[in-house]
Order: structure tokens, then C-alpha cells, then sequence
């Protein structure tokens, strides 16, 4: 059967000669199809609820139980005494289902999770320990940063085993721990080592949002503001209307928010055309900006959600400003803001660069470098949609954090934002 | 603007008082489409030469010059005086194109550059010192090993930044360059951690492979042997008519056998439905359950082709002891190997292990682990096409390496395998 036949002689001959010159070309392109279910349930580490057992039996092994690692938050254990026996008792429940390799372990929660290597580097060292392979199971339970540092270890392990995601914050229920993304701050830079890898899947526990302190209850509700703002105004009404019981930690309240939010994001997620940013549009970076400058400027002393709700209100000043929305609609958000107990207002923003405008100003600059030198920085306009801007006035911004001082000292009664 | 308005009450209601239950679930479902150009060129920074200029062009900022990091194999910057230079010398006559942000860097080349995070952290750290962003070029230029390294560390810059790979030898511009995988060996696991990330584009330059050693040359023919014996009869044929060419360093064939090779490299990836390996199959792996566990066994003194070269002589006795290809078409891809310089026995294959059989065997176990307990092999059935095999006969695989025991003994003076 081996008889003679030149390969490919034709392209060969053509271009063997000519130096300096393109000899062939060839294109891999393909499509990838990612698909993972984000589910809601009450108590999911009660023995008798299936939600988690299934999900798992979804993702893991087509035959006999799945080897999974369990992962979690020790900021959450801490908090909720008992968790990893619960944790250990579920698995052996659903044994037929879940391989536990070994008792849950505790690893560092929190901004801290984020700081380099280590708890990615963990997350490899313990599942490989764990006898685990591509297609085993890495349960992550716990906070939006913790799932970052956990999910950017699992990414990697074997070029990614399979993550379940249980986010049991506000922020990562309807944010952070529903999306693609992963990430460790290396060297002062935020989510300067990551990757895009959609989680196998994510079950959020709606009781766990109980164990949160008021200030990650609140902070966690910026996010939702956000996504309303610029593709849902019905939702914008609905939080107008349960900011203050948003505040008195109304579960009922808490549960629709967080529910609707993260259908809005997984709906962007999927619907946007550009799962993985490969463009230059942030879409979803309303009011974020200024949000991580101020995170930064303040060494990181305000919560994300309450750097974005100071964000939003600087670019809703600026958007009535400017015509992007009516003055009044805008005030009314910040208002809501404010009775949802957000801060709308941080001495930094009137901090001074060198220039002599202010210094979070610099945050525009880094957007810009952060995707190809081009700037696009996403506005309500109306208010429940979405319009990218690719300039802004720095002197009409500045203006605008004059008028949102100005604002914030005649309404200073009008709401409780925590002072930090 | 701003009315009452329930957030999906339906939803809502429906869920909140059913503890221990489903409360809602959503579906994040995508599809992201990839696609890179992989070319071939000669002297590819020959000032006017401009094939990567080009490249650049198409995959960098749409507007003005794109910051470009360019890291060097070691082994190659010795391999080629002046290289550094000429790569600044070509990034000069570009400008308009390439922004070279600093002088090209060399890093650690070979095995050793997949060792722990030592590459990738310093690709990470030189990319934030050239103040890069994702939109930025990382121009990798060496063997499959640094560029497995480097692109790890770009595919973790800010979740993936554009890496341009220039691969230098064989196995990197036919096989592991053109694809889609990174990979660090941690713990002496190989690519333990890991990523599958598309490169932007890459260059192969043919000339390129006149740096490279006699041993790296043959080696490299493996993995055609390998493509060729599952996909493709004709080229097959063409490899057995070209062997002692091949081995006798012939430039024109190897040009064609390298473009061929990535053809059907490239046409596997993106045909196949799998590009990111999701499932249980790995169907380009045929003779690499041996190959790999060949290759940790002699303490990676066995280049990987060599390995593949060995494995796959052992495959195919097992294939025709099974009727899966006739034994003369058998034995004359193994003459055709011998005849291009590649090793196809190795002492190695006769260690036992505690339970009587060839300590290589641990290879198929190895293989079942890696991806979810179900083992598959791929063999050739007919040559030239692909068959996988969910379960291997360990005693008749004792049997088999017996067989090539004898051949290579009856052989031995019909090539001249290098001996290591």
C-alpha cells in the first residue's frame, strides 16, 4: 500500500524558491461551544437536597461517582461553624455521586486570595495530591475573590479540570461567580494573571447570603444597580422601589435581586457576540472607571461594590451633564443609591494629580491602556440602555465631581451611606 | 422613568418557600469562534522580508504600531550569533508596525523551560515592565518546549495577550506549534498546569531548521510518521520514499513534510469538533501512551520523537497481531522509521514491573487516569486511517513487545537507530 505520491508538491514547488517571500499559508479556525448551568437553591449542603448531587452527576464522570476536591473560603467557615462536617456529611450522602478524595479544606478568603500565587498554586498542589484528572470536580465555596484565586488553579490543572462554582456572597451570586472569568492580582495589578474559563457550573446557596456582615449585603447590591442602569430599566424601578428594604436585609428582596442580576449578566455573557473580550468594549464597566481608582486610591478600603456605586453616581452626573439621561432620573438613582445604604461620594475623588485635575481621572487613562489605547467607557443613555463612549472631557468630569460634592452635601440627610 | 415594577415575580414566588430545591436555573450558553493564520516563510527577519510584518498588521492595534515583547530561545540565540540583533534590526525597519518596546530577551530553551513557573513568571513580568496590554504582540521565537512556556505566561497577561509564535524546529512547526496548547511540568507532571489558548498567528520559518542538530531533525520526522500512519495513507507513502532523504538532511523534503505535517496538524484541531479536548479522546496520541511513559522511564534522556518513534513501532506490532493493519504494511513503516534515523526499540521495554509485566504498561494507566477513568487508544486501522481501542490486552501487549524484541534484533543492520 506505500506506493509513491509527493505531498503537497504543487505548494511546495511554488514557494521553495522564493526567499524572502511567503511560501504557504494555512488558517485553524474552529468554533468552541461552552454551556453551564447557574442554578438557585436554599440550604444546598442539606443531605437531603439533590440540587448539588445533580449538578454534579451533570458534569462529572458519565460512569460511577466523580473524584472531586472541595475548596473552601475559610472567611466562610469561619463565619458558619460547622460547614466543612456539612460539607463532608453531603458528600458522603451523595457517595454514588460525589468521590470526596479528602475532608474539605480551608483556604485563605477574601482580597487576600488574590495576592499571587498561592492559592492558585494550592488549588494544583492539593488536586493533584487528590488524585484528580481533566474530568474531576473542583468544588469552590465562598467569596467572589476566593473563587478567582481557586478557579484560576482549576483553569490550569491538566489545562482545566471542572469547577462548581458555590458563590456565597451578594457580588459573586449575581457578578463575579456566574461569568467566565478568572484572576490573581500579581505586583500591585489587579487581575494581571488570569484566564477565561467558564466554571462547569454554579450553584448559589441563597441562605448563605444570610451569613454576610450588613456592609458585604449592601456593597453586594451595586452591581445590580449597575446592570439596570444600562440594560434594564423595569429592574432599575424594582430597585427604586426595595432600596430600603434592600437595606433592612429583606431576604425576599435579596433573593429576586440577586436572581435577576445574575440573568442579566449570564444574558450579556452569552448574548454580547464577545464572550471572551476579545474587542475592545467593556460593556459591563459602568461607573468602573472611577470604581477601581478609587479602590486603589483608597488602598483598597472601600468594598468593589461601594467603588462602583460612587463610580456610577460620578458618571450619571456626568451623563445628565452631557444629555445622556434627564437630570432628574439620574438624581433619582443616586438617591436610590443612597437608601439602598451605598455610598455615592469619597473625599479621594477631589484628590489632585499633579496637573491639578483630580487624580482619578488616571483611572480613564488606564482603561484606555488596559484594551489597545482605545478608550470606551459605558454609559446609561436612556437610563436601561447602554452607550459607549470613546471620549471624555476631563474638564467636564472634573465639573461633574463638583456637582456630585455639591449634591452629596445638600442630601447628606437623605440617606446613611457608611462612612470608610 | 422610574415605576413600580416587580422583578420576575413568577420566578420568584414560585421558588422562595421550596427549601431544599431547585429555586431557578439559567443557562449561560456560547459560542466563541477562533482562528489564527499559520504560515511559512523563508528567513523570516530578512528586513524585506515582510511575512511577519504582515502577520503583525493583521493581528495588532488597528491604528498605529503595536508595543511588541520578543522572547528568544536560549538555545537558539546561541545556536545563531547575532540573532537578537537582527530580530531588533527587523523590529527598526517595521516600525510603523512592530513597537518594540526593548531589546529582544532571551529565556531558558528546552525541557528546562517547561520546569515550574520560572518561564511564565518571567513573561509575565517583562510584559508588565514593557507596559503591554492585551492587545499587545508577545513574539515567541524557539523550540515547542519555550513555547509551550512563554505561552503559558501570555495566556495568563491580563486573561491573554496576543502571542505571535515563531516556532524553530521540526516538532514545533509541524505539531506543537501550530496548535492550541501550553503547558508547565510541575512536580515532575508533565503540563500539570496549563492552558488552551489559540496563538494569534504563527510563522514558520524553514530556513530555520538548518540550525538544528541532526538528533532534532530526525526526531522531529516522528510526529509526521505518526499523523501520516492514522490520516493520511498517501503521505505516508511519501515519508517511506523520502526517509533516507529525510535522514540525510535534504531541505526540500523536509519543507514539504513539515508543511504537510501542520496541515494535517491544523485540519485535526479544527475539524474535529474537540478542539479544546473536552471529551475522553485523544485522537493525534497514536504511540504516545509508550512514548510519554518511555520518556519519564530514561529520565527524558529520550528526545519526545524518539519516543513517539518507539511507541508507535510497538503499536504497530500490537495493530497487526490484531488484524487491526496487515503485518507487511506493519513492518515496512517500521523499516521507513529506521531508514529516517529513528529509534524504534529501547531497552526500557523489557523492565519489569512487580506484577511480572513491562513497567511501560503503567503508560496505559497513565492514559485512562488523565481523562476520566475511560481508557482510549488510537491505532491505525486501516494505515491512513484511525481506530480507537477503549481497551488493550496487557499480556498481548507483553506479547507484542517480544515481537519487536525480535525484529529489531533481525534487523538491526537494515538502519542505524541512534543509540541513547
Amino acid at each position: 500500500m506505500l506506493t509513491a505520491c509527493r505531498a503537497q508538491p504543487a505548494r511546495r514547488s511554488a514557494g521553495v524558491r522564493r526567499h524572502g517571500a511567503m511560501v504557504n499559508r494555512i488558517t485553524n479556525a474552529f468554533t468552541v461551544d461552552y454551556g453551564y448551568p447557574v442554578v438557585f437553591t436554599h440550604d444546598v449542603f442539606d443531605p437531603g437536597n439533590p440540587v448539588l448531587s445533580d449538578i454534579c452527576r451533570g458534569v462529572g464522570y458519565s460512569r460511577g461517582a466523580t473524584p472531586c476536591l472541595v475548596l473552601v473560603d475559610a472567611g466562610l467557615a469561619a463565619a458558619v461553624p460547622g460547614l466543612t462536617d456539612r460539607i463532608a456529611a453531603y458528600g458522603a450522602a451523595h457517595a454514588d455521586v460525589l468521590d470526596l478524595r479528602r475532608a474539605p479544606v480551608c483556604v485563605t478568603g477574601g482580597e487576600a486570595a488574590k495576592e499571587g500565587w498561592a492559592v492558585p498554586d494550592q488549588t494544583l498542589r492539593l488536586a493533584t495530591a487528590a488524585g484528580l484528572c481533566r474530568h474531576s470536580i473542583i468544588l469552590a465555596v465562598g467569596g467572589g475573590a476566593m473563587l478567582d484565586a481557586v478557579g484560576l488553579g482549576a483553569a490550569l490543572f491538566h489545562r482545566g479540570a471542572r469547577l462548581v462554582r458555590l458563590p456565597t456572597t451578594v457580588l459573586a451570586q449575581n457578578d463575579s461567580g456566574v461569568g467566565v472569568k478568572n484572576g490573581i492580582n500579581l505586583d500591585g495589578i489587579k487581575n494581571l494573571a488570569g484566564t477565561f474559563a467558564p466554571p462547569a457550573a454554579v450553584v448559589n446557596d441563597l441562605l448563605a447570603l444570610r451569613t454576610l456582615s450588613d456592609r458585604d449585603w449592601i456593597a453586594g447590591c451595586a452591581e445590580a444597580f449597575k446592570v439596570a442602569a444600562i440594560a434594564d430599566a423595569g429592574f432599575l424601578a424594582w430597585l427604586d422601589d426595595h432600596a430600603e428594604a434592600l437595606r433592612q436585609r429583606d431576604q425576599e428582596a435579596m433573593e429576586a435581586l440577586v436572581q435577576r442580576c445574575a440573568a442579566l449578566h449570564v444574558a450579556h455573557i452569552g448574548g454580547n457576540g464577545d464572550a471572551f473580550e476579545a474587542g475592545s468594549a467593556r460593556p459591563l464597566d459602568f461607573g468602573h472607571w472611577a470604581g477601581h481608582r478609587l479602590e486603589a486610591m483608597t488602598g483598597f478600603r472601600l468594598r468593589h461594590g461601594e467603588a462602583v456605586a460612587i463610580g456610577m453616581a460620578l458618571d450619571l452626573v456626568y451623563a445628565w451633564r452631557h444629555g445622556l439621561i434627564p437630570a432628574d432620573a439620574g438624581r433619582r438613582v443616586i438617591a436610590a443609591l443612597r437608601r439602598c445604604g451605598l455610598p455615592v461620594w469619597h473625599d479621594q475623588l477631589e484628590r489632585r494629580a499633579a496637573d491639578g485635575l483630580p487624580a482619578v481621572l488616571a483611572g480613564l487613562d488606564e482603561f484606555q491602556r488596559h484594551l489597545g489605547g482605545v478608550l470606551h467607557v459605558t454609559f446609561p443613555s436612556p437610563l436601561g440602555q447602554r452607550r459607549e463612549l470613546t471620549a471624555i472631557d476631563r474638564e467636564a468630569m472634573s465639573a461633574a465631581i463638583a456637582e456630585l460634592r455639591a449634591l452629596q452635601a445638600a442630601g447628606s440627610t437623605e440617606g446613611r451611606p457608611p462612612c470608610h
